[in-house]
């Protein structure tokens, strides 16, 4: 697989001896420097001052982070060996951990459903001890959290390819076009994840078939995470027709070039297919709709959480003002209203596109992201 | 008149001593620096480099510009002295700097119109020479620019103070609200004009009512006149409820919190109605028709350009990729498209005030912005 741009670089040479560097994102794309996490508290340290971003990436990042904690970090080490070999104590102990890790950022979805799925883990393993075994507690959940980590990077990877290739297909089918122009938010590429991208994936997808035509990256204020970040994907991974545009141009770009889809990543996506995403996204959506070009949202299945009935019940996450003034020469004691994510509306979304398929409007109009999620588990733990 | 920001300061102690200062809006809000104005190329250097701007303030400091260049400018007054008392050579000498004047910025119609409204204030003070008279051509001309440019000067002031109440008065009359909430897009106000402010000054008039709620200011990428620029003026004037957000936030605002009405300035309108005012403005027209929310554009009647039939004959100035990807960290060699206007069509607006009154729409929804200036030009000119 080629990935020119790592968002992580994870190592494991002995079999638990895991070691994880990041990619620090607030330097890019002026400088590549790799950030080692030693511990849990630098896991939250980059998860909660950005330096990593992405739901997914958030997501892996944390379970490593813990794993290479758990086998590596002395002072962790030193308390753990302390303890007693008690299930409930050792447990407790590795859920602390989780918890914290879980405070880091309350938005995105996929980091908590990554820690309810590895406290899953946990317990099959503790119920699968022998009791004749020498194997003790401690090593046996060590390993499972380990065992755990190393999957949730695997399947992130692949994950993303089947994203790609039923993102690729559905724009292809939604435009009828040989070739097409997408309009993206937001980085969702290689940075956002472990590897191949959600909706830049998509991009991708259509750019080894030859399919791509151009790309254009919204700036993507605040952070600026379109300009720093995926117009750097977009020349690392020389994506044909790359472009960077002010937020505020999308609609005169439609206006006055040629755009067929708009592709964009996801922080949750609730039963009814209202989606909350980077701020801009609900606005893209609505000059979409205007121009009638089709709006995609590209996210792993981890990212739909059917227990939120619609955008309403989303908590939005609202930052400082001084992140704006700072980044906007405004005056410094300006008030601002900085939201940083906002909720589009199913009504403005063609499709949801998941590694198990594109969620579609039915024939009322309406995103049945309920019945998808419940028909592909019930699939996968049958 | 209360001024607390003023954009120029300009003095003429006896009568023919003009002088110029204008204040360097690129070093906004962090100082306050005014810069002389000495020549018609130091006028052509502050417009062309943007350290003043907005359409209404480009047309005065040009005038202004070119009165004290005749006035006071050494090698000015030296070629001029020189110059024989032909009527053509001195009408020349002067058209020749307008025409320098006239090419610093492209879109502005103010401009362009001012200099055609001082060619026909020269023409006409020229058949007014008496043949008996000892009076030169040279001095005529020189008066008559200098008369003219003082009286565009007062004339923005005045003009701007009706636009505030024709403004405030067609919110208030399409909100049906005692106080409203507004959102603005780029600086329309003192700092865009030689004072009051068009869209600005709108929002200007309904906090003197006391019927102001909030003002909430985009931050206008990608030269930030928003975040700079309206901020600084909100503050300054103490508006109540002054905000800033980014320019995506738009949408959700209006999803999430009550906005009643916006309002924003104009490059150029043309016959139909269409506008082409600051890259983002369209985009803003679209969010506000999908959430219901009333789009006002404010500008001089000297905006209105009837010789261009709809917004496809609007010439829009596409700048640097330089400067997007120096102001948002993008990678140095990253394309961009960096339209610095965009076309808001008629049918998003809800009224075009002027100082002469609203253009509303007709029965069929149309703006007939051709009918309006013909009214009120026949009716100033009889």
């Amino acid at each position: 697989m080629s990935m020119n741009l790592q968002s992580l670089k994870y190592s494991n040479t002995d079999g638990s001896n895991p070691r994880l560097q990041v990619l620090d994102q607030l330097v890019l794309p002026n400088e590549k420097v790799y950030l080692d996490v030693p511990t849990v508290q630098d896991a939250y340290t980059v998860i909660r001052t950005m330096q990593i971003r992405g739901a997914p990436l958030i997501a892996i990042v944390a379970v490593l982070g813990l794993s290479v904690d758990l086998h590596t970090c002395p002072k962790t080490i030193q308390e753990y060996n302390q303890m007693d070999d008690n299930d409930q104590q050792v447990l407790s102990y590795i859920r602390e951990k989780m918890e914290y890790l879980k405070s880091s950022r309350p938005t995105a979805v996929n980091l908590s459903n990554a820690l309810e799925e590895l406290d899953q883990a946990l317990i099959k393993a503790m119920s699968k001890k022998d009791e004749t075994t020498t194997v003790s507690t401690k090593d046996i959940l060590k390993k499972a959290v380990l065992d755990y980590s190393e999957f949730l990077l695997e399947r992130d990877v692949s994950d993303n390819r089947a994203i790609g290739e039923f993102g690729a297909q559905a724009i292809l089918n939604a435009t009828k076009k040989e070739k097409v122009n997408l309009v993206t938010i937001c980085n969702t590429g290689s940075l956002a994840t472990a590897g191949y991208g959600t909706a830049l994936g998509v991009a991708r997808s259509l750019q080894q078939r030859n399919q791509l035509e151009s790309i254009t990256a919204l700036e993507t204020r605040p952070y600026n995470q379109g300009s720093r970040l995926t117009a750097f994907e977009i020349l690392e991974e020389q994506m044909p027709g790359g472009r960077l545009i002010c937020d505020s141009a999308a609609a005169a770009l439609m206006q006055t070039k040629q755009v067929d889809a708009c592709i964009v990543g996801a922080d949750r996506v609730c039963a009814n297919g209202d989606t909350a995403n980077k701020i801009g996204t609900y606005q893209l959506s609505i000059v979409a709709a205007y121009h009638k070009v089709p709006f995609f949202v590209a996210a792993p299945i981890t990212s739909l959480d059917i227990n939120l009935e619609s955008g309403s019940s989303i908590p939005i996450e609202e930052r400082s003002s001084e992140e704006l003034i700072s980044t906007s020469q405004a005056p410094s004691h300006m008030p601002c209203w900085n939201p940083a994510f906002d909720v589009t509306p199913a009504c403005n979304i063609s499709g949801i596109i998941t590694e198990k398929g594109v969620v579609e409007p039915d024939q009322d109009g309406k995103l049945n992201v309920k019945a998808f999620v419940e028909k592909h588990t019930s699939i996968s733990e049958s």
